[in-house]
């Protein structure tokens, strides 16, 4: 009954809609893919420089978070602060109608290392695609009092966990975070990468625009 | 860093924004709880009583799917001919709006045995929401000649995925096909049952109208 290991078959390749029997869920990166950076966005709002600091400035994230949270504690910023920040955060020009393109086509995911409580106003203005990302902890007070990283690597861990349910997975993202994700899927794609991103990691086609993904997801999906 | 072991702490409890710090998914049947019976309603629209029979008259599910795509054959019914009829069914009522409201409020994933052909239609109509599901094998002609299950026990394996990437899961259901993924879930809830999937399965709570699903999933939600 069941062929969940079923090897690809060329004889029969004009039967199959895809040449791959293996249904596809695309996996993308939120922040510089859909969103502008949120922490960039809320150091400019709140006026306070010391938020742009990111993991290229202090590469321990643990630092980096707790480091955060004592900022926003010192200025009595609650998670409602920072939540109306995110709010008045636009897209992307094109996200939302590129990420409507290619739900039509295929499964997407949207998988960030950001906290859903962060995230929950962009969910909404792209239409509440899936998301996996983590949980922050607050107080009584709304105060941000820590964070909860739902698992290592976290980007990685989900494109696995959809290959050994049997998923062909592409992968699109901008940084460093997304490399392990790029490596996992059976197809990685960067998207606005930096150049140290470009130049570390030459096997992950570079796309600039959303048209090009689109060329890029099209191909692969019809194989 | 991270905590992807990190028990429950009752000590700190006040501070969580629910009760449990792992973030949720819910997973869902489609048919039966979103919408009707996709062969019940192919066999009505084209006069073939024969597409009726379910796994509950044919227990194998391989030979019930090999007589269906027979018998489709023999009426010369091609893909594009059931896709019509499913485009023309409407979704169960109230089943968008409880699915709009749940995505709001935590992540929500579609797990079906049917297929992506056959769902497309119907997850337009819910605002395309995630769906993990299986893919059939069509001719140069249109003419349905196999189908691919991605993997056994699809549903069960897609909550134990979930669960090993630290989600903590609620998994809602129907029928019988239900059981396994209700079993594996946090927590599992039945939704409009037959009397002897009730009676079978005495451990879950029993739901006939979304509002009692969604105060349950309020609860679950909140703690």
């Amino acid at each position: 009954m069941v062929r969940n290991s079923l090897p690809y078959n060329p004889a029969t390749e004009s039967f199959f809609m895809t040449t791959n029997p293996l249904p596809t869920i695309v996996t993308l990166d939120l922040e510089g893919v859909f969103t502008p950076e949120i922490w960039h966005a809320v150091a400019e709002e709140t006026n306070i420089p010391a938020l742009r600091l990111t993991t290229r400035d202090e590469p321990d994230y643990d630092k980096l978070m707790k480091y955060r949270i004592n900022i926003l504690q010192d200025n009595n910023l609650s998670l409602r602060n920072i939540q109306d920040v995110i709010a008045s955060m636009a897209l992307l020009p094109g996200a939302r109608a590129f990420l409507d393109w290619l739900r039509c086509q295929t499964q997407a995911i949207i998988l960030s290392d950001t906290f859903y409580e962060f995230a929950a106003p962009f969910m909404q203005k792209l239409g509440e695609p899936t998301l996996f990302c983590n949980m922050l902890q607050v107080n009584d007070r709304d105060m941000i009092v820590d964070y909860h990283l739902r698992i290592d690597d976290g980007k990685r861990e989900a494109v696995m966990a959809l290959k050994r349910i049997n998923f062909r997975v592409i992968a699109a993202g901008d940084s460093y975070n997304d490399t392990t994700m790029l490596a996992a899927a059976d197809h990685g794609i960067l998207f606005r990468p930096p150049q140290n991103v470009i130049d570390d990691f030459p096997q992950f086609p570079v796309t600039s625009e959303y048209d090009e993904l689109k060329e890029l997801f099209t191909e692969l999906l019809n194989g």
